[in-house]
């Protein structure tokens, strides 16, 4: 039945050339009228993955069609990692994480020694790579908690503002997909409110996500650790983030925290995993027109290759936590069935 | 220290006049320039409310301000019971619960014998009265959960639209703070996202606050229920509302659900006791320009006269879980010290 529910949700696919940072010049011929309008979609192959999109924002925004969206309804969310930026080899987020340990043996000096923080600090690549999965929770919940908001984001506006991909030599935030900016801009341009709903912490999107993607913070639904307002030393109130994980933004969590978040089923979703497929089925399922699309990765020279789909193997994401619960199958394969 | 922090906090305070409905001309003369302009507070009485609400729009939003605020950053919150519609003589979603349980026990014969449903469906008025905090949490979770998002939402619509206050037999949605209304139109019109921060259920509050306030249900923060997602016998994606609380939205959960739900710091913020003193905190210990203020109930003839402050009885407003946790002794007093 699960099988099913997937083919029928992920009807359309985004066979899409994942272009980074390429600048494509802004006017072309708009086949579908006589009148020449600049293409909303310039770096996108014409096909039907683009045809998809242009058909679904023109029923849904004329105001004479039977599939007309209100404008408050408009609501379109966005997975982040390998559906707006890169995502290999490794997350980002895990590899702020990962830098950010040196910082913390140096507060808390007792953990040079120990496992999974020894590993980190000896540099050791291999190793690193084969942390295990409560390993790396260890990590992530003593560089992500512990701190209050505002030092946390000031430690990650500082790192995404220098840190850089060891492939591209490139910051992170430059590592954004082309295409996919124009399309955020395209249904924000016809009344869609965009969200991001990633697998990745919240806090640590909402520092970059509206000068990246021109969504704001408050249009950033993901995991997110628990927090305790309380006071500093001075009475002044703050919210400190505690180790313990109040919404997991994968796979189920999605929708539940669309529905926690934004409280509208969206009426399109865009991802590229399996964390990403029951985000998919529940805005497909929704009543009138929806739109439920998959980035495939298929440029390797460019980016990264990888599935399973179209025989492209299913690279490892690494080091994750998620890796092991949420991308075990991949889920491309099954949506080109 | 909390109470310098809450004296500091609320220095604003609002003795504002309890309109409920009330229809007033929309053109007065604003007395701040020899220009005639509409009044964007009509319903408010001239004094220090009304005068530091325009200011801090005056000065948050002018260029040459050193006090501007960027239009993004333009975040106000309103808590909903008591400072955006009557919350006496009992909180109006608990109200509902109650009215829910002969549809429930009708579901569940089992409970028809079974305190503290029996009690309910007794109509004892003081019997009712008299439930207890775990009796009362009893009725909420079983009228508010078990059943999924689409039904709870098909269902307080129903009843939102029918049912009606015992003392002014009108809908609840008609006993909404006109000059309330107004500060919430006056801020969006001046480039503030408005947004409901509620103790009471956000699922709840979503069905009317679009209507009622103006308010999408994307812009309502409030106590939340877990939700599972699953799939119904046709296998079509549903959201279920779990028995098990994820957000308890008052007091300092209300700072930790804007920052979990809205991930900036409010400008302005709105609230009338005990349960909103954290969210007035922190977003007057913001840097640059902030208000934060009560409202005062004190007419007894058109609404209810209730503190403590000013020498009013610190009346209860029951049944609810609240009741005891949260307004055990009345916030207004101290924030007009």
């Amino acid at each position: 039945m699960k099988r099913n529910l997937i083919t029928n949700a992920l009807s359309l696919f985004a066979a899409m050339a994942a272009l980074m940072c390429a600048v494509i010049p802004a006017l072309s011929a708009d086949n579908k009228s006589n009148v020449t309008r600049p293409d909303p979609l310039p770096s996108w192959n014409d096909g039907p993955a683009k045809q998809a999109i242009v058909d679904f924002v023109r029923v849904t925004t004329d105001q004479a069609s039977p599939k007309f969206v209100p404008p408050e309804e408009r609501i379109a969310t966005f997975d982040q990692d390998g559906t707006q930026w890169v995502e290999h080899p490794i997350y980002t987020q895990v590899v702020y994480c990962l830098d950010r340990v040196p910082a913390l043996v140096a507060e808390k000096p007792e953990l040079k020694d120990v496992e999974p923080f020894n590993t980190v600090l000896s540099g050791d690549h291999e190793a690193i790579d084969k942390l295990t999965l409560p390993e790396l929770e260890k990590i992530l919940f003593a560089t992500l908690a512990g701190m209050t908001a505002d030092e946390f984001h000031a430690e990650v506006k500082k790192w995404i503002t220098t840190a850089k991909h060891p492939r591209y030599d490139r910051l992170y935030t430059e590592l954004v997909y082309q295409p996919m900016l124009e399309v955020m801009q395209y249904l924000r341009t016809n009344g869609y409110k965009t969200y991001i709903v990633t697998g990745g912490g919240q806090d640590f999107v909402r520092v970059y996500a509206e000068k990246v993607y021109g969504i704001p913070p408050e249009q950033v639904v993901g995991s997110a650790l628990g927090t305790k307002y309380g006071y500093d030393k001075d009475g002044k109130p703050t919210i400190t983030k505690e180790p313990e994980l109040l919404l997991n933004d994968n796979d189920a969590g999605k929708p539940e925290g669309i529905h926690l978040m934004i409280g509208r089923r969206p009426h399109a979703a865009f991802g590229n995993s399996t964390g990403d497929q029951q985000m998919l089925e529940y805005t497909k399922a929704g009543d009138g027109e929806r739109l439920s699309m998959l980035v495939l990765h298929d440029d390797a020279g460019r980016e990264y290759a990888y599935g399973p789909a179209q025989g492209l193997p299913d690279t490892k994401v690494g080091p994750s936590p998620r890796r092991s619960t949420m991308r075990q199958k991949g889920m491309a394969g099954s949506s080109s069935a």
